[in-house]
């Protein structure tokens, strides 16, 4: 079993450091091989995604993943700016199923912003299509208007796109996902007014059949955005596209107030997935040995269920993160009175030490 | 001045009707014709937007709208289906600019899911760009994918699509109104991924050397999704594309808990507008005479300052339903223990009588 290692930008390093230590205290010993993505890959090779990572990215049975981006490569041309990395890896490894849970952990409830009632024991799996929509869709550009009310003027046009197997594949490993779990799905769309999403509710309702266990409801992304914010522990699992996925995972992280805590899994077909914490580079906090790395080594955990079949490598991970929460630890991110403050190492000697 | 009086579907006709009362109750009378719309206007003409209502809207100085929507409608073709009136509204009314205010009331700040630290004293302002953007962008349908990874099979698709002008005039739109308000102005996009909003950002930064007292900033919608949670009072005013600004103004209105408060004014280049409640028509209450009228109240209020020029009358009628608020009263959707409860037609005697 082979992991590519790809620390990134920003406090990336830091925390996969402290990830690579936990999976190296496992009794299994795995194969790791690291390379430059990001900035750091810009830096090294003139590329966000040097292709020698990504030949390692393909070649390897799973990718760890830091983060990337930082405020200096600004203004880079768009396509060497660090986050074209994580699009080009998704894309070139059909990694199309981004599963991203947003659970409160019980000892950090005070950390939302939300009440405690309406938040306490929050435990939902964002499923986001991850390789199509108007992330990927041709054509686009900046162009002369064809036609219109703005005909012959300067425009910027993307173009959202959604084929029958990239709806009927996301919807499967969503209704799979729910079956695991509260047997109910919440479809996301905006079916009032696009077509894309008329067609994507068509589809995902046809997909049901297979799983009449599974409870099935749809929302339009407008409305989900409401609910989430007045009752999120109404959702199960919610299964969107890419773009409204990337809009409300984000919001349904926040939620919890601790998107420090939080993992994410993007799998392709076969299970081979890239795990990165749902939280970003954080430029400002670099190199401060502040960050917490235990979205990160929440991830490997994933990596370790999903794409190396070790669900109890898994579990005894998950584990020790909740063991040293119930010993009061925490990073700065999610601190408050009457627990001990500690560092992004500490934390990771503190996981390891509970394995 | 003439008003267009359009009520809709559900609870339209009752929180109109309080509204209208109110107007009446002005020193000044206004003419006012009422027209069927949404659902309303498919039973009657057997269209959503029947022609008499249009050319009726077209005609007024300014139109309140109810809300439209049932779901008894559901299951008719899109074209036929009660929201294509107001999407059809702004289209052939040119309202370009939708300004939604999130405001929390001191009073209501119980209502919220948020804690109060958070949001007590919310006062943002959304400004949505509403007749471009995947809206209305062409070409868009179901068929068959003419090049990509899924070739030949079904798809769905949709153009998303901006031209200069149109980014320039919403642009001129929420600069001045952050000049009259905080002077910071929020532009949302995703110029990392879209080229339409890589486009929107460049021309929002042009226009705004036109307006050096208002501080600019760009922010990417998922991080906007997440601010709004995290911290929704750092912003003051956030412009957006029509796509975005539908979710991001949904859940800037929900974190106020109150959504039933909320008005909101669709504008076109002259001032000309749409004046609607920011919640829906919410048929599960309607008729029972308890829905909230506050939201189509205030928006009518909004209807005399932009539209019609009236700021003094606008004055008076917030002012009469602050001083409801203050005097306790309140429908269920914002009803707490110690407050007492009315219903739609007494919260309209109660503002009538407090003017
Ligand atoms: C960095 C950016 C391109 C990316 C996205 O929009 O998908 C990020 O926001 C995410 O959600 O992983
Ligand atoms: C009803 C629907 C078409 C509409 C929209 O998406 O614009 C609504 O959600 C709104 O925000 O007014």
């Amino acid at each position: 079993m082979k992991i590519a290692i790809l620390p990134g930008d920003g406090i990336g390093p830091e925390i996969i450091e402290q990830a690579v230590r936990v999976l190296n205290a496992l009794d299994e010993k795995f194969e790791m091989e690291t390379a430059p993505v990001g900035g750091a890959g810009y830096e090294a090779h003139g590329h966000p995604l040097p292709e020698a990572t990504l030949a390692l990215a393909k070649a390897a049975d799973a990718v760890l993943f830091g983060a990337v981006g930082d405020w200096k490569y600004d203004k880079l041309e768009r396509a060497l700016r660090p986050e074209q990395a994580i699009l080009g890896l998704r894309k070139n490894l059909n990694l199309f199923a981004n599963l991203r849970p947003a659970i409160l952990y019980p000892e950090l409830a005070g950390a939302s912003t939300l009440k405690p009632e309406v938040v306490s024991g929050l435990d939902i799996l964002i499923i986001r299509e991850l390789t199509g929509d108007i992330y990927f869709g041709q054509p686009r550009g900046v162009r002369t208007a064809p036609d219109g009310a703005f005909k012959g003027e300067r425009e910027g046009f993307d173009t959202m796109r959604y084929a029958e197997t990239e709806i009927r594949r996301i919807a499967h490993v969503a209704f799979q996902a729910a079956r695991k779990r509260g047997k109910r799905l919440t479809s996301v769309d905006k079916a009032n007014v696009l077509e894309t999403f008329q067609f994507w509710k068509d589809i995902v309702t046809d997909v049901h059949s297979e799983y009449q266990d599974v409870t099935l409801d749809h929302m339009y992304v407008d409305n989900a955005a409401m609910q989430l914010v007045r009752a999120p522990k109404k959702f199960d699992v919610i299964v969107t596209g890419n773009m409204f996925g990337d809009i409300l995972s984000d919001a349904a992280a926040m939620l919890t107030g601790s998107i420090g805590m939080l993992p994410s899994a993007s799998l392709d077909a076969n299970n081979k997935g890239l795990y990165e914490p749902s939280h970003g580079s954080a430029p400002d906090i670099a190199g401060k040995g502040v960050a917490n790395p235990l979205a990160t080594i929440l991830s490997a955990a994933m990596m370790l269920r999903f794409s190396l079949n070790r669900a109890e490598q898994a579990d005894r991970i998950e584990n020790a993160v909740k063991a040293v929460l119930a010993q009061g630890l925490r990073t700065p991110d999610i601190y408050e009175e009457g627990t001990t403050k500690v560092g992004t190492k500490e934390m990771g000697d503190a996981v390891v030490q509970a394995l």
